[in-house]
């Protein structure tokens, strides 16, 4: 999965991105002519380096920036381009806001392979397609050998915010039910997976995918949680912490009804990471009041992307720890934040 | 300028950013509240990771982006910082639009100071106050030593559209001036000069500032240009290229008109590199109907960043080349487009 063969032939260069084509004319043209246009084609875009003019947003704009230092590039069940859409997208959805527009910002090592920048760039558009967003503007920056790691992306999403939206973590109220929508850990297992090529079988696949028709299934059910997160870097554990520091109530977790895949839990197991400090990026958790609980599970269910969604604990009174587990039968423990997480680049 | 040093004592990754602090997890949190929340608190700050919800927009909105990878992060007249800012808002102001928010993409490379990341966020930090932009959401990645080259910063600009806005430069007609609001190429010359330790005296200073109070100052004087463009890039030749195959006609530059400063004009001469090839950063080029051009230059000299602002060719009917140059007396020639611009890494 990790096809970094380019077809390329004659002199060294040919078919991969020199520093010419980052400095701002003519190979620089050319490449957004040949690379960029042909899936970006929309009548907002504009041109790389310009704005893009946009019609009037039907509600508050909605702002949020992600940068993507993924390594490698492709893994199983995504690859950096649709991961940038995904993640950026997500961050709207979940802050109750449809997406609508991208930028899309690349920054290239000289030397990268054109036909592996196509590839990336296909998947980005799948991505935007699928979402709804279309991608308006962008920048293309090319350093030399050696100064960056093949490719990076910087997207950003603007979107509109729904009405009514989502409080927020800090009205979580004790009672609260807290629910995640699909098992956990899976794309920090599948990214490690294949960075360090261990030759698990089955290897587990990241969850990489859009979150936008979750929320909107919730939003056309008439169900407004109280909060809702996309459990990427540092995993459920993370945004469990941040939740708690917000709302200062105490958030129980109920250990066994905690999805999570086999081959997840398996790796989990020879590594001695715990999956819920691992990195989602189609997984949310969400809090709803008591009584929304049902309807939240219903709707949820409805869309692919959702249809595991389960509910995982609850908030109480404030007690020893913001997070605790109830690993088993037993009585609760603090669930520990690690200081970083143990994953570099998997986003 | 390049001061690299930074106060650390003790561990050797003591005042350093590491890995950990782009994992989402305790240390990640800590940074943001050290060094982001200090620089750039506002209402609608959203947390690193999340989505900013904004006001309504006064205007259809306008959205660009920019990445930067400037190497030396500091040189005269300017820094990476102040450079993400300027660059992306001017963006916004050549597309007839004012700058409102800035989303913040940080690259880091392991072992970064984070003193040095202080001076680069206070930076970014004077610039947006001096342009009236807010720092609303970000992110930041850390990536291992090696796999980028120190820092590099995305930014995105989002603003709301002046109306009545420019044509763009498809509508320039035969007769129409072009204008330029400052001397050419300092800010290539003085990142290059920087960066190769030319020990020239004086040193060249980038012209790294903010267009928006030239634009603002164009549509509070009911002048609007048929079309404005910072000239990065490629330069002020890039930029006429660009024009002259949208519009169709030929642009002449009349040579001895076109400032350029003696430190500027001395390094081109050394290095065999047309200044109009070479980038600005708070400069732009301006096109304007005839009966405009005394209005355009009474307005642009009423705020300092275009107070040289000056004539220095016009639209004619299309002739042997898109771009054309009188360099003296003689018959105009054709100005060539260099495939890339000879500088990389100057933005």
């Amino acid at each position: 999965m990790m096809n970094f063969s380019c077809p390329t032939s004659g002199g060294k260069d040919e078919g991969r991105v020199t520093l010419a084509h980052g400095e701002g004319g003519r190979l620089t043209r050319q490449l957004i002519r040949r690379q960029l246009i042909p899936q970006f084609d929309n009548s907002f875009l504009a041109p790389l380096g310009d704005a893009a003019v946009l019609p009037t947003l039907d509600g508050p704009p909605v702002l949020t920036t992600d940068g993507f230092v993924v390594s490698p590039l492709f893994f199983p069940g995504g690859d950096i381009g649709c991961l940038s859409v995904y993640g950026t997208t997500n961050d709207l959805a979940v802050a109750g806001a449809r997406p609508r527009w991208l930028s899309l910002g690349l920054i290239l090592e000289e030397g990268f392979p054109e036909a592996l920048l196509e590839r990336v760039l296909a998947s980005v558009r799948r991505a935007a397609d699928e979402v709804g967003v279309k991608v308006v503007t962008g920048d293309t920056k090319v350093v030399p050998r050696g100064a960056a790691d093949q490719l990076f992306i910087t997207t950003t999403g603007l979107g509109e915010r729904l009405t009514p939206a989502p409080d927020g973590p800090h009205k979580l109220a004790v009672g609260d039910i807290l629910l995640v929508t699909g098992s956990i850990g899976r794309h920090g297992m599948a990214v490690l997976a294949a960075r360090e090529q261990l030759g698990l079988d089955p290897m587990p696949a990241s969850d990489c995918g859009a979150l936008w028709p979750a929320v909107e299934s919730l939003w056309l059910a008439g169900v407004t949680p109280r909060a809702m997160r996309d459990a990427t870097r540092g995993g459920v554990a993370a945004v469990l912490q941040e939740w708690a520091e917000s709302c200062g109530h105490t958030l129980t977790l109920d250990g066994p009804s905690i999805p999570v895949a086999a081959e997840v839990r398996g790796m989990s197991e020879l590594l001695g990471i715990d999956p819920l400090h691992v990195a989602n990026e189609g997984t949310m958790v969400v809090g709803v009041a008591p009584d929304r609980a049902d309807a939240t599970l219903a709707a949820l269910r409805q869309v692919s992307i959702s249809r595991d969604a389960v509910v995982v604990g609850k908030v109480e009174r404030r007690g020893l720890s913001p997070v605790m587990i109830r690993r088993s039968l037993g009585r609760p423990q603090p669930l520990d934040e690690p200081l970083g997480a143990p994953l570099p680049r998997i986003c």
